[in-house]
């Protein structure tokens, strides 16, 4: 432990769960935050929470936010179709300005902690089609907090992690596997069933499978029954 | 009208009620964005409803967001007392980050309607102690905004307009009342009781009482019943 604490935004997914096993790697003491915004998936969540049981967090928060209210995503709204296959240009699961705000709330609830560090599992290499997935968000976001907060006025250094920014999907399974990460608990579908049990085909479930095989690990992604 | 559409932060109270109008002087299409964050007074929300419209916006959205799980203020928190008088740095009534989720939201919704520019009514003289009413922070949101967003990466300039930063409570109910604002559907009291009606004591029923003397214009405040 480095006796220091940090909020890890945690959404259940592969890559959550590979940001969470690193800033705990990193000796933080780390405080799971997740969204219940009205994402189709609510397996997700039932993920997160697994995830956060299994990696021994020291708390874990869901706050409810109605993103649905403003639509505008495939991931929100039930009018606007989970794309099959991979779209040119910003695709039509990209929820606007989602990673600012779970980073605002994330900034509002280490204040209150006093913690420091957020870590977020964005990446730029799958997610190269949303703006809020590069580094030049997080290094914006993290010259917000500086003048956002109380610490920050008080010259207090805010540090934005974003440790996956510019690894592949394979790279960040290989670092997860090494450090014991169980993938078997986490869920990337967009449309996950109830169950948790994985389309097969939505981009998300592209991306995860193809990362498996390039990194040799077996994929332990349960997919639902074709027709079910 | 100017042909431009803007997200304006409705909180219910007096200065947002007064940005609302000068958004609508300006000429944009207004979309009013509340929040139903958790916070003690929802006299507050009522208040937001009555002044959208009274002052016929395009639309009013109700986002609801759970910030009273993170705690950390007196406003959401029924552990934390609201002030009677006011205290020295950052009070117990500033919501740790509360403008930058509020913007982070209204900067989703905007990008979902094509919008560009927000307007929020923060204030910088009578909120000297929070960090997030000051012009180095809506400085360093929209230079967030620009690369948050897909219309920000693409060249679109995002503007976020805080027309009463920098004025003081008189001169904000001067220009409000000679735009024909109703501070009489305005809430401002930190703990307004279910009619709307202000305890007197609190600091924002302060600020907003000498307000009203100050500018010369008759206080349309309702207060509670003394041991009501």
């Amino acid at each position: 432990m480095n006796g220091r604490d940090a909020v890890v935004l945690l959404s259940g997914g592969l890559d959550s769960a590979t940001t969470l096993a690193i800033a705990r790697g990193q000796g933080y003491r780390c405080h799971a935050l997740s969204f219940a915004y009205g994402q189709r998936h609510d397996a997700e969540l039932a993920a997160a929470r697994r995830i956060a049981a299994a990696q021994g967090v020291a708390q874990h928060k869901v706050v409810t936010l109605s993103l649905d209210e403003i639509g505008g995503s495939a991931l929100t709204d039930p009018a606007i179709a989970v794309p099959e296959r991979p779209s040119e240009g910003i695709p039509p699961t990209y929820v606007p300005a989602r990673n600012t705000v779970f980073l605002a709330i994330a900034l509002g609830w280490a204040e209150v902690l006093g913690a420091r560090d957020l870590f977020i599992g964005v990446n730029a290499v799958d997610y190269s089609g949303y703006p809020d997935c590069r580094p030049a968000f997080i290094e914006a976001f993290e010259r917000l907090a500086q003048v956002a907060t109380k610490a920050g006025v008080e010259g207090e250094r805010w540090r934005i992690h974003a440790p996956l920014i510019h690894l592949s999907k394979a790279e960040i399974i290989r670092r997860g596997t090494a450090m014991g990460v169980d993938y078997a608990l986490t869920v990337s579908c967009y449309q996950a069933d109830p169950h948790g049990r994985a389309c097969g085909h939505c981009d998300a479930c592209r991306l995860r499978r193809q990362g498996f095989q390039e990194a040799g690990v077996p994929d332990p992604t349960v997919y639902a029954p074709k027709g079910d």
